[in-house]
């Protein structure tokens, strides 16, 4: 899906944090002409001068606040955990449409009624489903979200206009949308993406403190580089997103950890037959789900 | 590295069993001049014939036994559980320089003794660390090996010729050689090679098993996709590889366990702190020492 000259626009969009979602969204933004002002704000002078130097936003405004109260639409693209303070600042900050990036649904949603004693109508809160190891405004991409989905989860009093606008500007990046509930959001994420971080990052732990790790490393062929790669990834995120969805991840991981149980006790049985059944049945469904996204790739 | 003249040549190789490793062996070794006839055996057929309509190899005889005995080069390419069977058939079938590729050694040395009353002195042990999620001789490739290490485990009586002459074949492909101790090699694998792919089935198993496993999988980003391609690895391979190296599979398997417990730990109370140093240890590790490998893949 090629990005679509946007069919709702606005004039300001603020983007508050400017990692690399923050930063690959102006990037995708730049001369779709969805907005006509692109301003960042965030707490790293370093990241506003590297997007000034590349030409990604129109300007960094020094008060948060006060540039809030005057945009049309403000991204959150902070950490997970950070969520909950920026929507205070924006508290009194006027009434731009709000949205945010974060990994986990639930919390936010948990911040925005702590915060507003309630969910604003002008909140949409959504998750591109996007990601680098690398991370910062440094690695942005202009391509990141085409033809990525980005899950968007309005509640009941969601106002029509807001949810349009967010919609508008995530086509425009190229970007495939998808509703759903705050509830199946973080259950699904915690299976797909939460517990497969965890397992990457308690993997390559539980190796760089064996005696010998640096030979063990030298010695990893190429399944487990693209294994562990998401173990590359930002810790402060991953951290913030681990506790912000806690139950899910946890319950993610106990049911993968009867699997890995079972797995385990018929290793030590030398039961083949169970062995290969597991094995089979695991590459049976990931090649009819995913193989075909693998191709490319391998030819 | 690239594939070199060979320093040391032989009239005859057979190898036995076309998979991806052996056909990738006949494909890589094509015009090298390595030896004069290169012959397979396989007792599945069709793979015989794709193979010399492929070009891949001069001759497929029928009986394994009286081949065996004319080459002076046997390279034994079955699914590790499978190399004991032919080293039988093999017993009585000259005195070949025997070379085996199988991802477990220990295993492989257990069944030479048992079938030879010893390690013969022509048995040279072998492990290329290259692979494919694809299995099967359809899936040769000729690179598969170049600038791949290639393990030899050589006991204390194994002939000099022998080693050169399974050296040079390994060269010849672009492959770059090292020598490790037979237990050494089995316990680094379990950890760089049998582990992932035991999470990364035992990860697919568990989804596959959700409810709502095909929605679960459609929403799966990038890093879920470089984390279980493993899994689409052939089932009857990794049978072989856990249950011949069961010993250290488990053990590898229990020093992640108590990883991952300290990280479950850690998210049930909330425990921010060790949570980041968890990951930040994780990120620079393999940073460390995997990062490089990535860069080209990134940008």
């Amino acid at each position: 899906m090629a990005a679509t000259t946007p069919d709702v626009r606005c004039d300001t969009l603020l983007i508050v944090g400017l990692g690399l979602i923050g930063g690959s969204l102006a990037a995708a933004l730049r001369g779709t002409g969805f907005c006509r002002r692109l301003l960042a704000w965030d707490r790293d002078a370093t990241a506003l001068d590297a997007a000034m130097a590349a030409g990604l936003i129109d300007d960094r405004p020094a008060d948060l606040e006060v540039t809030a109260a005057q945009a049309d639409l403000v991204v959150i693209a902070v950490p997970t955990l950070a969520v909950g303070e920026v929507l205070e600042r924006l508290h009194d900050a006027g009434e731009p449409v709000l949205t945010d990036v974060a990994s986990v649904k639930g919390s936010v949603l948990a911040d925005a009624r702590r915060v507003f004693g309630g969910l604003p109508a002008r909140l949409v809160p959504g998750h591109p489903i996007a990601g680098r190891e690398r991370s910062g405004v440094g690695a942005a991409d202009p391509e990141l979200f085409r033809q990525h989905r980005v899950i968007l989860t309005p509640h009941a009093d969601t106002d029509r206009d807001a949810l349009a606008l967010v919609e508008s500007m995530w086509r425009s990046c190229g970007a495939e949308l998808v509703r759903m509930a705050p509830d199946h959001h973080d259950r699904v994420l915690a299976f797909t993406s939460h517990l497969p971080h965890l397992l990457a990052f308690a993997l390559v732990e539980a190796l760089a403190r064996e005696d010998s790790s640096e030979e063990i490393f030298r010695f990893a062929a190429g399944g487990f580089r693209d294994f562990t790669r998401i173990a590359s990834s930002d810790p402060v995120m991953w951290r913030d997103i681990v506790l912000a969805n806690r139950e899910a991840v946890l319950a993610s991981l106990d049911h993968f950890g009867a699997t890995i149980d079972g797995l385990r006790a018929q290793i030590a049985a030398g039961d083949g037959g169970a062995i290969h059944e597991s094995f089979a049945e695991a590459r049976a469904a990931r090649n009819r789900y995913l193989g075909w996204l693998d191709r490319g790739r391998e030819e």
